[in-house]
This record gives structure tokens, sequence and C-alpha cells, in this order.
């Protein structure tokens, strides 16, 4: 599955690149498109399912900046899935540099008691 | 009463200078500095209070730039209130240069049913 | 001109509603998508011309919130222009609701000099 | 060494929880701590040796949320150096409990070249 957007300026730093911190939003971007995709939108995990995905795990790579103006790809998957846990990989890309790599790990709590619950079936339809 | 820190990295752009969007963020820094002041941190306003601090009206006068490692400071105050509303005024420096001015407008509002009540009596002590 | 897209579960904050930092950054994204369509993206800008769009003024007014799981657009024009200045307007709308209004006034600078300078020619063709 | 601060309100997310893009920039926050304890700020880095420093890799590892209005410390070390790398290791605590883990691997470049370097020797004093 493929993401893609632009850069935004606020994105950047007086480095002149892609700030650090933005990678694990374009990470979770990707994830909001990717449930968007299967039917399954965040807004609607949590109000029907109660349930909210929580971040345990994050690596990031990074190999090359991007800089303003850059228009970036997010190629992702799920790599691995239990009955609790999910982990995502990414490779993000302008045109065909590899710019990072990434890897979070996941679980779904409920939104009350904040415990993690077995990963809902709707979302297991990979 | 004055607010005041260093720049950080991440608050920087491509321009070399803080990105005009972390003004607001310092601003409501500025706020929380004050809550703490006269014993009601934000968090104890939201807890037994049971009410949010909205913004209703924003503005900034942007006239000189803020660069990575510089330390300002935000000299500010209530400046109107009245039943239901509150407006903060904000003068940012560095040394003795202006950086900045602002102005947000504010009301307190239900945490569960987000309508807007009165001021609460221990936010009315200036 | 209308821009329009979906809020980032990061841009939300413990409210449950889109933080008003963010208002600045969505019409920042506007005026590049602005930049864009009349062929001049802000890299070009820069890059070609050497110069630097800044901020001088903000305001916003916000009248509604925006959730997570909300798609906004936002409708804006060039409501002024002199020799060195221009100002947009803003309106943030979901569906046919609005949701906040603004004004953004705007010089060009020399990026070497940080100087104010006369608008380029080719960002005048509105 | 320790850095600790406070949550801003603008850091939580819907989740009512610090969101997981903030821990980088408190990773990145503890760092300038850490120059200016060493009586070398990163603006005088940049500025004085012409180098950026930049993040190659970066983990975290997320075992307990931050809510607003907590205050964390971060415990963090330069756990290995060599000629042309460095990684700092960070825990981060409230009160005894462990919030996250972290890990940043980092390198010199010339800031005009944007080339690794060795690690200039002012900052090989630990």
């Amino acid at each position: 599955m493929i993401y893609s957007r632009k850069v935004n300026f606020y994105e950047t730093d007086a480095q002149g690149v892609v700030h650090h911190s933005n990678y694990p939003r374009y990470f979770e971007e990707a994830r909001g498109f990717y449930l968007e995709s299967i039917g399954y939108p965040y807004e609607k995990v949590r109000n029907e399912l109660n349930v909210d995905i929580i971040l345990l795990e994050l690596s990031v790579q990074y190999k090359n900046p991007l800089f303003f103006g850059d228009t970036f790809s997010i190629d992702f998957y799920i790599s691995d899935m239990d009955r609790f846990f999910f982990v995502f990989e990414y490779t993000v890309r302008k045109d065909n540099t590899v710019i990072a790599t990434g890897k979070t790990k996941h679980a779904c709590i409920n939104r009350n008691s904040r415990k993690i619950v077995s990963i809902p079936e709707v979302l297991r339809l990979k």
C-alpha cells in the first residue's frame, strides 16, 4: 500500500530539511489511510468499537533528508500480527531514493479501561 | 507577569527562524504559567471545575524574527474580563527588542455539554 | 479558491478537538496550494526569486471546533495587495458550518539581506 | 544527566495523552540541555564549528502514557561514541514510573557540504 504527499513548509527546520519528529506523524497518516481503505477509518474504530490504537514501539532509520517542496511516498504493510499486537513496516521514498525506513508496534486498548484488548475482527482483514 | 524560555530547535523552520505557528503555543504556555501562579493549574481547572478553557479569537503581530538559540520573554496580563469572556495580551521580547505582540480571547465551557459557562470565581482572582 | 483535507489525529488535543495552533498551519497549506496553482510553488519562489514570504499579521476567529475524522475546506482569496504587502482571507468550513475565519498579512523579503522587497511580478497574477 | 519539565497542553492528543511524536522532541531538548551544560549550546556548534548534528536512528519504547499536567524527567547519557558516530540513551520517568525508553544515533555534518565529518574535539568531553 502506498501513501503519498508533499512536504509542508512548517515541517522543515533550520537545517533546511524535514524535522525528524515528523516521520512518526507521516507513519500515522499512512496508517489512517490504511484504515480508510479497509472501510474502518480511525474515528469509526474509536466510536463504534470503543477502541484506541496505541503505539508501543517505534523505530526509524534516517537515510537521506527530505527538503521543502519534495513529494514523498510511503510504501508500507502489516508485517506481523497476533491476537494482541500488530506491526507496520514503512519505506519512505522520494523518486527512487530511500529516505527512511521505519517500524511501529501497536495494540488496541479499551477507551474506558485503557487496558489492552484483543484486536477486533474487522481490523484483521488485511 | 513574565514567562520566559529558550527556543527549541524543532520550533524553527527552513527560513532559519521560529515558525509563526509556535507563537500561539508560547501564549498557551504563558497562560498555563499564569494558572499555576494563582494555584489553579489547568489540569485542576479541568478535573475539579469540569471546565475547559477555549480560544475564541487570536491575533499576532510579528515584528522581528526569533532565531534558534534565542531566549525570549513574554510579558502578559489579563486586559479584559466580564462574566463570560476574558482577554489576554502579550508582548514577546528578546532583550529589549519587541519580537511580537498578541491577543487572545477566551471563554470557559462545561466539559460535558461543551456550552459556555460563566467564569469560575477562582479564576477571577487576578 | 478552495483547499480541502482531512484532520490528522496528531492535530487533535486532549479537549478532543483540533488544537488552535494548527489553523495557521492550515492557512499556510492553503497558500502553498495557491502558489502551485499559479505555477509558482513556494520552493520555486525561494530558489528562483531568492525571496522568502514572511507573515506580518495573523488573526483567527474560532467559531466551532473541528473533531478528529472531520474533513474541512478552506475558501480563501487575496483580499488586498499593494507594492509591498498582500493579505489573504480564509473561511474554514465543515459541510455548511463555518468553523473559523482568518486573515494573514505578508511581505516578501530577500533571502540574504532579510529586507522587505517589492512583490515579484510573477506573484501578482491572481 | 537529568532534564525535566512539564507537559504542555498542545502536546496532548484526543486520546488524552501526550502524542508519541513529542518524545523525539523531548529527546532533542535533553540533548540541547546537555550541549549547554558542556558550554557548547547547539547554536554555538552551528555557528562556530559550522557543523550540524543529524539524527541517523531513533527508537522509542512506550511503556506508560504521560497525561496533561504531568511533570516528567529524562535520565540520559552518551552510551557509545567513536570517531564519527555517537549514541544517546534515555529513560523518561514520572515519579518512579518508567514512561518510555529511547535511543538516538547521531553524526556531525559540515553545514555546507552536508557530508559527515569526524566529531569535533569539544563535543568529545563527556
